[in-house]
């Protein structure tokens, strides 16, 4: 088995010493220092090198260090090259906890208090309950499902969207473009889940905000481009929306006077929501190999078709 | 049965609606309107009256209309008048959020991002895993019970200590004086939820703060009276404490100027943690006289020996 990991070098070094642990026979190593290149069969990567089939000939396998994959130029990649998305525990745990953290302070009115800490006032406001408070995940993947499950034992009234229909316990459930408005008219705290695609791009726009209820909030945990900065703060402006908690952008990082930063109504992460974890997911690659050797779907394929 | 509400009007007329239906042959009036005072029974007041027995001869029990029972002047009140804390499943789930919300953004170095965003700065950190976060929550009552729950759920490292032993599933609970040193010594994130009595008046102060192990913080949801504020802002300044969620303080409203309001290693709200709810709270008020008209043990009741 040999691997060949092209991302951040520090966590590199963690993926080398576990690996050396749970695979002592297989060859690992960082690029740049790749060893006989022709032996290469399996590359971790964010981004891959450029003409990746004449600098590995044998590579049977692309896996993305990240839960997505949109950041490879499928053209470039043989159409025979399987590619594989990351989807390890480590991963999910971190994004379950953002979006926890993000719809509890929204619920609970949190970017208006901090604000008002700043503003050296003390005014408590009414609050409603869990139960009256409805949440609505786009994006019904792996990701999708984990963070509804403590939402749905919180007592949020929990809903969720997605292309292709799901069945989730505790979740009503919409499915396709027909039925998108009917969820957005009842979603007060909306989170973005979903993979970029040609059909994502841009999605949250201003016609998407306008069919969310009055005084709604956004979770963008996404991709960058399928938010439309500028609806955004016009919805915010008109108190259309009343907060937003935004972890990725276009671009990263944000240009220095970006409204987004100053913004009382807006609490911005720099890309940090979930971030793969090496001790779960050298785990996951060495299935996923075996998985691959035995012949079997590996988990996280991407259906080139989809785009996911 | 004959029940005078002293709180706050605009909850109080909640109060009124609600046990119209539920116990539309009670008799339910709003302070200082309390008709004839001889036939008051049962007084839910946060503040009692001066001469309280002068006031309502035959009361037979006074209710908090909160979770504490701290406010009252025990000296003034007849040794036989039963006293009750409030606990209604209301004011539980609203503290099971804000302390989820407390310990995640804490967990997740959200007060360091959120003055990152104000400084224009886009920087990720390094993070560490629920498991390796370990929770500790002092006072293990009603509420210090439910906070713990969805933290186990999450796979946090979850620990007590209450002054009497417990038993929580998924919880390593230590009691007492004697085990609070150690209980202190692996705790990152410390929650008080103890009581406001003479032996945990000024608790959280210097020598507990320097028990903590270094980049602890601290989840403020007690009493006010319970933390030493300057030993609070000393430790941060010293960065032997990370950072402070506190919703509760003395005085309240804090005054103008105070360094927790600018503090950026402290989030402050205004109490509002948790908030008793008029739908669930009357439900429990009945209960509980129902209870005490059958002889039997109220939810609640305070142990004048203990102080709650």
């Amino acid at each position: 088995m040999n691997i060949v990991y092209k991302s951040e070098p520090e966590r590199g070094r963690k993926w080398a010493s576990l690996l050396a642990d749970l695979a002592p026979g297989a060859s690992f190593r960082q690029w740049p220092e790749v060893g006989n290149a022709e032996e290469v069969e399996y590359l971790v990567a964010w981004q891959p090198p450029e003409n990746i089939m004449q600098q590995f000939p044998n590579l049977k396998v692309l896996f993305s260090v990240g839960a997505g994959a949109d950041q490879f130029d499928y053209a470039s990649l043989p159409p025979s090259l399987p590619v594989v998305r990351m989807i390890e525990p480590g991963l999910t745990q971190g994004m379950v906890e953002y979006v926890a953290f993000a719809v509890l302070g929204l619920h609970r009115d949190m970017p208006r208090y901090l604000q008002q800490q700043r503003e050296e006032i003390w005014q408590a406001h009414s609050m409603r309950s869990a139960a009256d408070c409805r949440i609505g995940v786009m994006g019904l993947g792996n990701l999708g499902e984990a963070v509804l499950k403590p939402l749905v034992a919180m007592g949020f009234d929990c809903g969720g969207w997605n292309r292709s229909p799901r069945d989730l316990p505790g979740v009503r459930c919409w499915t396709g473009e027909a039925q998108l408005s009917e969820f957005l008219a009842r979603t007060d705290i909306l989170i973005c889940l979903l993979p970029l695609t040609a059909s994502t791009e841009g999605i949250l726009n201003a016609d998407l905000f306008r069919q969310l209820p009055r005084g709604a909030s956004l979770v963008q945990v996404g991709r960058g481009p399928q938010l439309d900065h500028d609806a955004l703060l016009a919805a915010l402006d008109e108190q259309h929306l009343a907060a937003a908690v935004i972890d990725v952008t276009v671009p990263e990082p944000l240009p220095a006077g970006h409204r987004f930063w100053q913004h009382p109504q807006i609490w911005l992460t720099p890309h940090i929501a979930s971030q793969t974890q090496p001790e779960s997911a050298v785990v996951a690659l060495l299935e996923n190999i075996r998985r691959f050797e035995r012949g079997e779907t590996m988990v996280g394929l991407v259906d080139r078709a989809k785009g996911y």
